[in-house]
């Protein structure tokens, strides 16, 4: 095999070697490379396919790390990684030890920035710009790419609304797609289409927020962007370059499909055919149960409407946009206003399920607080991949809402056990609610290939005994009970242990529990989230202000930020595995 | 005295029985009741006083409470409170159980939706017309009012991104008066100002967003107003209004002093001077604090700078926009971008300060987590008016924030028990931590008229014994130790009982806990916050993870919304007053 200019290259100083015409091939071997690796090693694929040249473009131009470059989101930084040093690690990418799927400061001095969740790149890239002024660099230049979903959400018009009133030397390159995980959304959409067509009139509306905009160019032309690139390189103050390209640009199949082939598994290589799956019976992922659930519920009540802010393939909340399209809004990634649209809709007598992931609630926590819970308005909030999601990692697990929704007054909280769980929640909430409620539910499949039972109610702050003990009383919520209750039957002995699963964290019930700290020594509490304030932290508070003695154990994720790995592999880190939860049990049998 | 128009209005019918050209009388005559109540009674007038000719205009026009209309914030709607049966009531405002400084939903079927924190009234006015379009309520009008300051807010952004690609019957009505709290800042500003000054080009920036766009329009002009509305009556989809309007219209005074008289205590109704507050020296006002302190820190330190969204006044960050202008930073009603902003900064080596109020924090909750905790950047975080916060109610009490943030890793979360520990932990803030921090401190005084002592580092995670005990531990974070001293002070006898100050909610001082655990039976915990999740939350954790059996009594605030009075009403309520600490103890004492 010929050596090829990409096995040369180490660092941009390696690529800055190249002649400008030997950059082309150098592209065609980045694309190899990644679908490489990431049609075996799995992955995100059409995000880094589309700015091959965009990334060569950028290390070749600029003097990285010295000029600042974030990537949005970071999907997209397969190539940057690639040729930042990374090559040779690149197959361990988003393995447990191995490199992250997203840039990251610990990992890179050419990462400037740390990404996962979208839009906080023009903040960022601002805030370098500003300090290199103060600092008196004023000729470090100060890039950030992000894509045309996210920089319609709320936070990257923020940055954009500050930055052009500096004299920063920002350069925000608007990676232009047409498309984020889904395809993009909203007016913002429309009139940049209108721009790439030429239909736009005069003046553009990066303009009017005062930056200096050129554009739009071909992103998959290495000699324009250098070009303008170098143009660039040289003007001071706010700037914006549009650049139009193919999301999985390279691969005929990811150009064509280019949802599917965001993150696509495993496929052949040469051929781009995803690999089947093995076609045994499988339980349902919790996201086609939510998906399936809501069309169901939707089709004999005219008032329930499905809300996601950008994640409808994700969330599996596509079903409902093509069965009942009036009734199901995708909002594009603005989480902030998901949440206050489904307050304004409860308000007019509809009944929205908001889905949102857990992690991403984040960014709706004051909607949350102060346009849902304060006035009452039982909006459904459905929180997708809660608790470890392993190998997307620390950015995206959704381990924190059990803490910071429970100290939220009015609000309902619910953990279900199992599919059957979820689905009857759903049933529940949307006869009517007095209350708004938060659903969590993991990523991944459920424990029932037979889920599609007939709908029952569940009684708000019930919960259940899986099993009579006499000593220890491991107390569960979620869908970890599954795994709590192979443990307990796994016991040599196992009459002393009682097992409860308890899907309400607010209203805790608080007659079970009353019963529990009366009946048993000691309480195991757990939870896939974290300790601090969560699940059991409620328990604690139960049982102390009802001044009872028994001694509890917390079992849950600890206060650490978790990496990225297998979500066998994670549970074990956090101490919520199989192994874990059998030597808690038994540490306290014996104690 | 002869009858006045306004002794004839209890109802928006009432208005519309009268003849257009007898508006600007009534318009005369709410000025003069609003005018004469807030220089008595205090509260927001700047606000209101700029839009009475627009809200006798839209009540005039349209259907309410058929129309739905939503107030942003909420600041300005006192001529609309006025207008819609509250006439009676209104010295009651912001007075416990009175009515709220606020629209809200429970108080008036008028208020279609509670507001307070800003830029919710679009993504609220579209939800109800999406709701009304699939309820075939075709007919109906949904009408937004939202500020110049406000609408420049990303979650604003999110929802005219969203409303332009509807045909939802929605009005934004832009009241544009360049001014916030404090005056509006950022690029969209400088565009509106262009547009008012017709030196902007072709394509309205609203327009873009596919918003039938109309205006500028005199917002002090009725009969203007009520012919654009009408005639926007009628036409369907999503419009955008844009008014030019003056803050503190009709009051000479407010007029020229806008930052002033946004809520300028009491004053003289006729004159409008403020009627002096009394001479005695007093402690300082621990904004002042913040605002002194940095100045002072920052005169030494190159780099450290200051970050405010849109409240230097409020966060007495002008000092330092006065003194340092070139690091102090006001980026408008941006908290999102505020934070990430300040974590950029800190890559680059710079020390920002980021005063954001606890409530609004809210806001920025995803950028605390993902931007900074994670990466362990140490951003300087200034929680002001942390704790319940009075006449601004149940929007504004900054109660959750040690329950979101505790959760978080990484971080670091304290709580001064006075002006003296807010400085010095300023000071050791800036010489270089570890780790990002969360500095919490209430709105109003202190406790220490000379409190400019010379700068002392504070360990991280020390606490203080204020006072030794034998029996029962009293442990409390934050300002809330001044009251309980007090307290402890006043019982008759009071060898039993020990105090100790814990500013550090995270790090807990373990050490000082185990030492507590096993020198006394039993600790009351007491915060100025939500007991779910909190500082007593975390003790109890401590305390069971331990196997330690003291008993333990939690004080804060309980898991209800608190509604609005002085903070004296609302610490009874929330049982963290005077004599409920006093009777808690005594409770113990005697168990």
């Amino acid at each position: 095999m010929p050596k090829t200019l990409l096995s040369t290259i180490n660092s941009p100083n390696d690529l800055k070697r190249l002649a400008q015409e030997q950059l082309p091939q150098l592209a065609q071997e980045i694309r190899s490379f990644i679908i490489t690796i990431v049609a075996t090693k799995e992955g995100h694929l059409g995000a880094s396919l589309g700015v091959v040249e965009l990334t060569i473009a950028l290390h070749y131009v600029f003097n990285t790390p010295i000029d600042n470059l974030i990537w949005d989101v970071g999907h997209q930084a397969y190539g940057h990684k690639i040729l930042t040093g990374r090559k040779d690690v690149f197959e361990t990418n988003r393995q447990l030890n191995g490199i992250s799927g997203f840039p990251k400061i610990d990992e890179s001095i050419y990462d400037a920035f740390g990404t996962g969740h979208s839009s906080t790149s023009i903040s960022a890239i601002l805030g370098m710009a500003i300090a290199a002024n103060i600092k008196g660099d004023i000729t470090k230049n100060h890039i950030a790419v992000i894509g045309d979903a996210s920089i319609a959400s709320g936070m990257a018009f923020e940055g954009l609304n500050h930055g052009g009133v500096t004299n920063a030397n920002v350069l925000i390159i608007l990676n232009d797609n047409a498309i984020g995980i889904d395809p993009s959304v909203g007016a913002l959409k429309k009139y940049l289409t209108n721009v790439k067509k030429g239909t736009a009139k005069d003046e553009n509306i990066f303009e009017c927020l005062n930056f200096n905009y050129t554009g739009p160019i071909d992103g998959h032309n290495i000699n324009d962007l250098i070009k303008e690139l170098k143009r660039l390189q040289n003007i001071k103050g706010p700037k914006l370059l549009h650049v139009i390209t193919t999301k999985g640009k390279g691969l005929k199949q990811a150009e064509e499909n280019q949802v599917t082939y965001h993150a696509p598994g495993k496929f052949n290589k040469t051929t781009g055919d995803l690999i089947p799956k093995n076609n045994l019976v499988q339980a349902p992922k919790y996201q086609d149960v939510f998906g399936h659930t809501i069309v169901e519920l939707a089709l004999n009540n005219k008032n329930i409407v499905g809300i996601t802010p950008a994640m409808p393939t994700g969330s599996s909340l596509k079903y409902m946009m093509e069965k009942i399209p009036d009734r199901a809004f995708d909002v594009g990634i603005a989480e902030q206003h998901a949440v206050t649209l489904a307050a304004g809709m409860v308000k007019e007598g509809l009944i929205p399920f908001c889905n949102i992931y857990s992690t991403f609630l984040q960014r709706a926590y004051d909607q949350v607080i102060h346009d849902v819970a304060l006035q009452n308005l039982p909006v459904i909030f459905c929180l997708d991949r809660a608790g470890l999601v392993g190998q997307d990692g620390a950015t995206h697990h959704g381990i924190y809402d059990i803490a910071f929704l429970r100290c939220i007054p009015n609000l309902i909280i619910f953990a279900p056990l199992n599919e059957i769980e979820l689905r009857n929640i759903m049933y529940t909430a949307q006869l009517g609610l007095k209350h708004p409620i938060a659903i969590r539910y993991p990523r991944g499949r459920g424990e029932n290939v037979d889920w599609k039972k007939k709908f029952k109610k569940i009684n708000i702050g019930s919960s259940q005994e899986l099993k009579k003990g006499t000593k220890i009383a491991v107390i569960s919520t979620g869908t970890i009970g599954n795994l709590v209750s192979k443990v307990i039957n796994d016991l040599d002995s196992n009459t002393e242990i009682g097992h409860y699963s308890m899907p309400f964290i607010k209203p805790l019930d608080t007659n079970r529990l009353k019963s529990i700290c009366t009946n048993y020594e000691a309480i195991i509490s757990i939870e896939d989230g974290c300790i601090s304030g969560g699940f059991g932290s409620a328990i604690s508070e139960f049982v102390l202000d009802n001044t009872y003695k028994n001694t509890i154990k917390i079992l849950g994720v600890p206060d650490v930020f978790i990496e990225h790995g297998s979500l066998e592999e994670l549970h074990k880190i956090a101490k919520i595995d199989y192994t874990t939860i059998k030597k808690s049990i038994n540490e306290l049998r014996l104690s």
